[in-house]
């Protein structure tokens, strides 16, 4: 399957009514935020899940997936809410309120090692135990075209931006954004913490390779490496200047999110607040002229954090 | 001045350049929701504000408010963006994290009085002397025409809607919703704490008269009697059958803020939950066919609060 606008649109019709459309916010300071924290389950991360699961269907053992973060969370709501089972590989470190979250959808949770790749490891051994369908958290095509509905949306609610910003861990959602707007004039500002820099390593090596996990953001951003489906989308944007990444600082994104809450009373997560980090701190500074859209990508964190 | 859709029409002309649209956000289960929260200054009081001093116009001594709470922040930030000079006096009682927020918008505090009613008193002897423009919380014509284009424009948003959730407090957002919807088939469900009945009362009597000021929502809710100005559109729509006077428990209440936070990632304070939490606890049941919007219209409230 290739990634593309029509598969886009194909998963747009197929999840329409699986997700939320999430609503803009216009701020004349900042630009169209695009308020997907608001999508069911905290992020954007269902809507690649729910693609995978309609397009590829499962049997009675259900679906799997590896990831102690949102899409552990994803992919518990979706599978709930299609009546399937679902079974969750976290790794040791993942935060008691995120298996929480995930038991809370119904979910069965298995601690799969130390490390997420251990976990992922331990998942894909029982998928081919039990026969589920394998939910991965970003380096498969359904995922991207979930993911890539976000674009559509965003272009139907608010057309003629001209710049968008967007946070990167494992690349699902700006590989699915970028293959929406592979032949438009749009430029994508791929936003990334220091710690969690894999597309920049990435376009630096021409491959993706392993990079750094570390930092504020690095429980929903902190993919070792990009995905393989999404570099050649990535690279060729990047070729044709129309991809800048970006790197901030926890600084910055701590003070992004503190600017969300005292500004817009909106709760992002520090990956959810990294794009807009980009603009803030001045890390990428809008071209005259811009027309500047900020994906706000997901609010699973304590709220008491954010203040 | 009428309170009527022309005065709605021309204070949401007035206003455009202002304040938010803020957006809605569909949710099958509970209606649609109407993110007031999201407002400039975390409430729905910048409609009204702003309308009072584009109408009235201010001299050069600025504008005058009496409030501890949202009114107070919201008279604060319209000032700041009008270039105008504010005076907000508070009771004892305002809490540090109100008091800090209405500073950083600029503006002068002056601590008048143990109570709401003695601040007041203290704010209408110093707009005497000094000629500023008293902006009153909720029983000004403008006042009442500027939160009434909240409903004009969650009309624009979302046609159709058959029973409209709004929580009261002094009455001056009901009282505009109210007059957009006087000759409409939309009926209100005017929801209070059992800690602040004071519309309860009023409809009791057949008058304003003094209530109990109590309860988690105080801060925001809790005027001792609803305004003369909302009284008679209110009782009129009471008397037809189209506002659905309701009270809900505290506990109710903080039940709603929590399904805020757990199910849309929104934090309300207790006052912009209470409408939502008319519906979650079954105090009002919407009947058969009813197409259910709920204005969450207040984000004040330290977010760590609300999990």
């Amino acid at each position: 399957m290739q990634v593309d606008q029509l598969a886009i649109e194909a998963a747009a019709r197929r999840i329409a009514g699986d997700v939320r459309r999430t609503p803009l916010l216009h701020l004349p300071e900042w630009g169209v935020l695009k308020l997907e924290l608001l999508q069911l389950a905290g992020s954007f991360k269902p809507r690649g899940a729910f693609n995978r699961m309609r397009s590829a269907g499962a049997g009675p053992a259900g679906v799997i997936a590896a990831s102690g973060g949102n899409h552990g969370v994803a992919v518990a709501a979706a599978a709930q809410s299609l009546g399937l089972r679902a079974e969750i590989f976290v790794p040791e470190i993942a935060a008691e309120a995120k298996r929480a979250r995930i038991r809370s959808f119904g979910a069965e949770l298995t601690v799969g090692g130390a490390s997420y790749d251990e976990a992922r490891q331990a998942s894909e051994a029982r998928a081919a135990t039990t026969g589920a369908l394998m939910v991965h958290a970003y380096d498969q095509a359904e995922v991207l075209a979930g993911q890539g509905t976000v674009a559509l949306e965003w272009e139907e609610q608010a057309p003629g931006l001209t710049h968008l910003l967007v946070a990167v861990g494992g690349g699902g959602l700006i590989g699915g954004i970028g293959a929406w707007h592979r032949a438009s004039g749009v430029t994508l500002v791929a936003v990334e913490p220091e710690g969690c820099p894999c597309l920049h390593e990435a376009l630096a090596a021409g491959r993706p390779v392993p990079a750094t996990v570390g930092g504020l953001a690095a429980d929903s951003l902190g993919a070792r490496q990009v995905g393989a489906l999404m570099f050649p989308i990535a690279a060729g944007l990047h070729a044709a200047g129309r991809l800048l990444p970006v790197r901030v600082t926890d600084e910055a994104i701590r003070a992004a999110q503190r600017a969300l809450w005292e500004r817009a009373q909106l709760v992002a997560e520090p990956g959810g607040a990294t794009a807009l980090a980009a603009l803030l701190s001045g890390a990428w500074v809008p071209p005259a002229g811009a027309k500047v859209g900020v994906l706000v990508c997901g609010a699973n964190t304590d709220p008491g954090s954010v203040a």
